[in-house]
């Protein structure tokens, strides 16, 4: 099979590094460019001593990027500046899995509303595909423009969506109480990811209504439901580097049980889904480092069933599933270059 | 104000070493024993290099401590042992603070269902009191045996409680999801408290309707509403030493404000609660190695309020809130060698 | 006893954090200000919500610091600028206890080769005392202006300086290899104190004969055994918030048996100084939170010994100590307020 | 190429779980058993939730494991027992990598002496190689016992061979101070790997000349430099998971500068060496999870050198290294199936 040629746009954020290591050992890959605004002109060794076999790269700036012809192109760039630097790689024809929220959002209204400024491309929001290759797979295949999920989304909708889509199931007062290692918090300094405020401390954060993430949840749900699903939820920084936990409570006129046996047929040939018997509750040290995601069901009371599960952030919450679905695009085996 | 001796059963437990570190400086307690059945002969520093002042203690075993008179017994011992070791003290008058779960559970059959045997020592039961100081403060005033809560229980009652006495508020469809370090764990060796096993990993356990503490903490919410009161509780390990943090979730016809107000109406004389803003969520930083329980209210979404609580599971989760619970007995100031 | 009134300026570093919260359980200090440029006008809580009984008070400028009458100073500052704002207090009168590294120097031309820049205040260099209560207590007892030692000076000297002090006891080619807890870097944003990169990690920086430390611990061993004293020190970042200990090689004439003597002969009326038994090696936990230091010494080769000392950076090795010094200046019982 | 068919003893252990994980995925091995006494008849899952590709393998006993025909063996058994069991497959002629301290000490009265039993397979000495690659290649590629060296000699002899190896530098007065993640002590339950104890704690242990890695180090830094080298040895444990960083002083006539050429010239051509600048110094997160030792060398004094070595301690300090040798061993690609 033939080898595509890649390109890396904020290779230097944790999920670019992410994504970098695991292109870089990608048996159908080769890594045109790796482009950073801030780093431009340095080696990526500059940045991570860590960054394995392409350390010696040197970073090239956005604007430089441009002339390299690749035939897929990732942006780890943050919402706003990624639909911006994205648009010229659009005309040259490009396929583009972009790794910020912009193309996640169907409604540039609710994007608005939301991430408080106008969407930069409006007139690409229709063509974008939601990349959660368990419920997009077939329209990835053929996407120019491929909106890579966010880490906590990925986490509440792969255990809901199965349920959502069964016409017989019913899913309501949905509280997602999410934990989340601090890489998700990025690389920028701030108080709150400095190791002396983070180490030994569990804090909230944005609860409730407030974090940008349920509008790509509550999109996701409704589509999956046919109906408007609201949802409440609670992120949670915790004093580990890597990993998302996410323990939902829903009521439903369903067992635990069968939710487990609606997620099981739904997942039977997915690669990255474990369904986990009801008593295995997943934890994140089970799927760092790999594009697994851990879940199952188990008992909250009469009316409420709790669903649980885990995944690597950096992994299946970002730069693995943005891998898997180029693997999907370019109609690669799909777990080619995936950690399991 | 003259002081008491005191004595300690189980002393080499985290709870027991954290009571030794208190009333070791405690201005007005005289240290008569401490006790500990698998170190006995053995100086405390055998088992805790961090010992301070009473390093050089020798431990005595059970049996020989009740030869030892005191005014005032703390057991740190394991439920159903603890009441047995406690019995001679209590014929002799001795003053008991329990820190086990033995006199918590006000009927014998619903401590039988949940810890799975026989109470030990019913009889004593009706006059044993429920040590959570800012709702029992006149009854442990005068109580021969105080039952010390414990560290789930005292972190999702606090924030509830005032609602639950509110005849005008309605709490239903209560969720607490529980963070806790892994101290909570206890000392003994275990898989689950291994350090590769702990470390970068969240992980939830017998979540749902399982915990014992989900027996001690309906009972306590049944009594403040007056009626019956199920909850579903979720604890997760976090990769921490010390710290729970719940993050609550209720339905009521209150918003997050009244809910504040309520609660500030309830704890505003109250030395170790501290009713946040709306906006400061707490976090377990903010209290470790104090007494405080930090809590405050805010929004779901229309019909959902949540609160948040913190505190140091050892503290006010354990040891803490026994010496406050001594000062209480022995109307010594509240405070007196309490961490803030 | 009359209580003294204090002032503190820097407050809102953690070393600032850590003497707040001492000082404001002191039994013999009433705070006069806290004190910090960056935060003026704003509650301590802004800047720190687990700042206990100070959360309250409001921090003030350095300049309106100094109109207020203390009779003991604190500076929390930065070098250079510390020196600076304590000329003032020093013309009224006030004493000073200065936690920078400013008059720690006798030299004023060895500060500026280790510091790059003029020393700011020359000539009060000469009644400088350098705080390290074990060595200097007397001088300590009548001084103006006490330098609070430096986190790794203290714990590199004192197991030396009783083996230096000794006419009969040889040392040579000292090698301190020093390990620290992530506080010891400060509060300001930098990525080697971002949780992500400090996480799992060790470190070593500055190695050889490169941090600024090795001039203040030179001078110190040099004067206390009366001749030129030259190490090599290589400090290490710790996934730890607090804590330092060093492992320091050294030859020696002397067995470990007798090195331990020597010290157990220096130290025995110290209240915080505990040589520990051969066997026994300090660690961090162990004076976590307290003002201890531990040390033992260790067989090495036939020509070599090693010490092992361990403090926490932030007490014994900055707040606990300035309070030490504070209680000898002002003939308080030297441990009060200090936590063991 | 043809692939080989491989065995595990001993694969619950943190090493042998990453051996199986690396040969899971390794492009030229079929995984034939995977033994375990403890756990023989149930899944690999049972053990570890995080087993990835082999998580339904189920575990056999060794005694079953010896009737299996397979062309390489692993051992991940503590030592003593590992001899013992090899043994039947050895005399069938298979290939054995032994990660065990078993087969990695010529002389069996050094063995006996340090690890206070006799030698279970004293016969066998003669032709195990020590498993290092960089130093014993050709000797590897033809053998049928591999003794896999420990973590910490790894770490220690690595910057130091090239240096003994080199007629014309002197190296004296060794002393390596070595830090280590809790991996490094194993799954087995134990006070020191509690969590509780280990977080926030830096520890030494075994310091000086206690610790059996001694005279393994001494070996081969005496095969290398022709003459008899003794080291004082400092092993600390740190709190995270994986990794060691060792600080190692020595006396030389060698300046860093000349000391990193004759490094770089022994390893220009090693593919999991990577010698680093003189100002890069070596941190463990830099290697986490890859096959690769980063060292260095750095000024101490004028007659001291510090070299700075970091790997990963189950990586190059385990099962990579082991992983490596079979690759050696059957001629594979060196690299086939190393994280890097």
């Amino acid at each position: 099979m033939k080898s595509i040629s890649i390109g890396i746009l904020g290779a230097t954020s944790y999920t670019g590094l992410e994504l970098v290591k695991l292109l870089g050992v990608h048996p159908l890959c080769e890594l045109a460019f790796v482009s950073s605004k801030s780093y431009a002109g340095r080696p990526f060794s500059d940045v991570f001593a860590r960054a394995g076999t392409v350390e010696d790269r040197v970073l090239i700036s956005p604007q430089e990027a441009v002339s390299h012809s690749v035939e897929c192109l990732f942006s780890c760039l943050p919402h706003a500046v990624s639909a911006d630097l994205l648009l010229p790689f659009y005309k040259k024809g490009v396929r583009i899995i972009d790794l910020s929220a912009d193309f996640r959002i169907r409604d540039a209204g609710v994007y608005c509303r939301w991430y408080k400024h106008e969407h930069p491309a409006p007139q690409l929001l229709e063509q974008a595909v939601f990349g959660l290759p368990e419920v997009y797979r077939e329209h990835i295949r053929s996407a120019q423009i491929v909106a890579n999920p966010g880490c906590y989304p990925t986490s509440v909708l792969l255990p809901l969506i199965p349920l959502l889509k069964d016409v017989d199931t019913e899913v309501n007062a949905i509280i997602a109480d999410s934990k989340s290692g601090v890489s998700g918090a990025g690389r920028a300094l701030k108080l709150t990811s400095h190791f002396v405020e983070a180490n030994e401390n569990v804090k909230p954060y944005s609860i409730g209504r407030s974090h940008r993430h349920i509008c790509e949840i509550e999109q996701e749900l409704s589509l999956a439901s046919g109906s408007e699903v609201s949802i409440v939820f609670s992120p949670h920084l915790m004093p580990m580097t890597r990993g998302i936990l996410s323990t939902i409570y829903f009521q439903t006129n369903r067992s635990p049980g069968e939710c487990l046996s609606i997620a099981r047929q739904a997942y039977q040939r997915e690669p990255f889904v474990r369904v986990r018997e009801r008593g295995e509750l997943p934890a994140t040290a089970d799927v760092a480092g790999t594009n697994y995601c851990d879940l199952t069901f188990s008992d909250g009371n009469d009316a409420t069933v709790i669903a649980v599960s885990a995944i690597d952030n950096l992994v299946k919450g970002a730069a693995g599933q943005a891998v898997h679905n180029m693997n999907i695009m370019f109609d690669f085996k799909e777990t080619a270059g995936l950690p399991r």
